[in-house]
């Protein structure tokens, strides 16, 4: 059974707004007894959820930690074991690397070569400050191989990503990347015929690069992997009939919008942005995916204070979602990122729903906790966009 | 995983009773803070609740609003999305009409043609009473075409179905009917070789009835879609070693349930002849189907007073439903029809099981919220004939 297919199969146009406000990282695990949800003063949220519909949703299925690629598919309705976003692709839209359709992209990283062995697969996990240099002089000195054009954008200390632009790029090659140190160096090779001219271009791109960096002490080679291509989603607009947009500040989560087909609003730096944001161009839209990084962002650092107070902060900010009147606002996460385990992790999110057309339950706080005795049960995240887009009364009846 | 072909395969006979008592449309929403179900007189439902094991059904999954096809459909043990009643069959079976192996059934309208254009597509909505007079007009004057035996049958207003009588006819049709107003009629057009008969044959009745309509001021033509045959499901009583009963009223689920093979009992017109009816066929079967249409019809109107008064009126009835002693007595409905929405809706079905062998939980109340918090949790609709038949001990063990 497609749900995305029988989800748009009946869905139909009409001008009822969706506010879908996800709180990256939002559950949590108790930390002298308490989550940082719990502990969070959230008067505003707690008041929500009593004239909300609430449960928990599972990103992938019970026990499965998603990435944030899996996790945002899954939230949007794409089955996050259908749809694969490749990691070259996740890595490039989260330094926010402008991939067209033809792109391949890649992670790669610096790494140090003695001997003809991979002695560090991390160069000694230079700073980030000499990845740029050295990214700099590649892009300089190598802009093209047989008429690709090569681009590098660097990341975090030995991390970087490649963009390779030209036609007839597959992106069906095995990892350039041993995996251990003290191994040889591998070069690409295709997994289907169709790729052997992206493995010859990527194969020069990595042989003459090795070739700049022959002087450098730490970072000489490069290792490559995640080569990908922009995937092709169907698009939120065309399958719903909605007119999307996104209001979030981090690269990953506005690319991801794009492609998924949504529009992505410019937004400031601040989480207080992304509702002033919202409230400027709320007439303009019907379907509105906030993204707020800050519960995530503390969570992987176990920042357990730093998680409660952004929290409590986005708690002040609800009233002026409610103010807009949105006919479906829902608040939930897209996994769960416990300070405890200081990662992403496998415990369902928090889910509300409020709308004129939902069911009240008992549920008066909204919490990891209470949300499992909600009226929606304990149900895979995939169903979100069917529940929003049937409690704004955009579907219509299934058989007759 | 086709949990219907591993249950029945597990199936075996046994004497053991099964009540399933439907009430369509029971679910609701809240008005004045109380849905129907709620402001009901229940006291008999709420006291098999608290003996009972509770729960909630999705009939398709979250978020989709079921027709009454689909719905039964799942609480039968059919997944809805595999097994699809074309709008035709459910059309003849919601007026009663007999529908044979071979036959071709077809929604139509009567509409007006103008100038070579559909101006309306209902005919001005027609009086049912002329309605009625036309049908039988044609079927005086067009008996056959091509030996294949033409029959209307009139519904309300504009409406009716019409049987084609024959052998060879597929149901691989595209609707002869151009959806909108001020466009040109369409013909009938196999979808496939095989259905290029029934085109030809459809299309003759089409032209044949026009000219026998040419005075007709306003239904002087006819419009077709949902073309479809009587559906090939497997029978209850094969896949279950059960000998079932349908106690329903409305010709549509009287029809629906001889479609998957139940025999179907007479019934007097009161909410209470489907009480009576069972009681009085107790002995000769041992799945009992009853349904009662009442709060559905209450919910589509949008009589909140209505749907109270219907559902206190079924709770008396319960009482006469336990001194059967069935094995397993379930109480819940096929889908959820909220006066706030005058419709179907995709809110879950409240669910109640009563049995030697079922768990009890702590659900004292037979309402949408509180089934929420029952031990079965929320499942999906398709589950309840495999729960019907465990309970019943109609099931061996799967595997060794």
């Amino acid at each position: 059974m497609d749900r995305q297919k029988i989800t748009s199969e009946l869905s139909i146009e009409t001008p009822s707004k969706i506010v879908l406000l996800v709180l990256d990282g939002l559950g949590g695990l108790p930390i002298n007894g308490k989550t940082a949800l719990q502990a969070a003063k959230t008067p505003h949220l707690d008041a929500l959820a009593a004239r909300s519909v609430c449960g928990l949703t599972d990103p992938v299925f019970m026990g499965i930690t998603p990435g944030s690629g899996p996790a945002h598919l899954s939230l949007f309705g794409y089955d996050p074991t259908k749809y694969i976003l490749g990691r070259g692709i996740l890595e490039a839209m989260g330094i926010g690397v402008d991939v067209g359709e033809n792109d391949l992209v890649a992670r790669g990283n610096f790494a140090t070569l003695t001997n003809g062995l991979i002695t560090d697969r991390r160069a000694g996990r230079i700073p980030s400050s000499e990845n740029a240099r050295i990214c700099e002089k590649i892009n300089r000195e190598l802009r093209t191989v047989e008429e690709t054009e090569i681009a590098l954008f660097p990341g975090k200390e030995h991390r970087f990503v490649v963009r390779f632009r030209g036609e007839g790029l597959s992106d069906s090659l095995y990892d350039a990347d041993p995996q251990k140190n003290n191994k040889a160096p591998i070069s690409p090779e295709a997994k289907k015929e169709e790729a052997e001219r992206a493995a010859k271009i990527v194969n020069v791109f990595m042989t003459k690069t090795t070739l700049l960096l022959k002087d450098s002490p730490k970072a000489n080679t490069v290792l490559l992997r995640g080569f990908s291509k922009l995937p092709s989603l169907p698009a939120l607009d065309n399958l719903f009939h909605l007119k999307p947009v996104a209001v979030a500040h981090y690269p990953m989560y506005r690319g991801f919008a794009k492609l998924v087909g949504m529009e992505v609003a410019d937004v400031g730096p601040t989480i207080e942005d992304v509702f002033t944001t919202a409230e400027k161009i709320y007439a303009d839209y019907n379907f509105f995916y906030l993204h707020v990084k800050k519960p995530d962002a503390a969570g992987e650092d176990g920042c357990y204070e730093e998680k409660i107070k952004a929290i409590s902060e986005i708690d002040t900010y609800i009233p002026r979602l409610l103010a807009l009147n949105p006919d479906v606002l829902a608040v939930t996460a897209d996994h769960s990122t416990p300070c405890l385990l200081k990662s992403h992790s496998w415990h369902p999110n928090p889910f509300l729903l409020h709308s004129r057309t939902a069911q009240q339950d008992q549920v008066d706080t909204f919490s990891e906790i209470q949300c499992a005795s909600g009226y929606l049960g304990r149900f895979p995240a995939l169903n979100t966009m069917p529940l929003l887009m049937a409690h704004a009364e955009k579907l219509k009846k299934y058989g007759a």
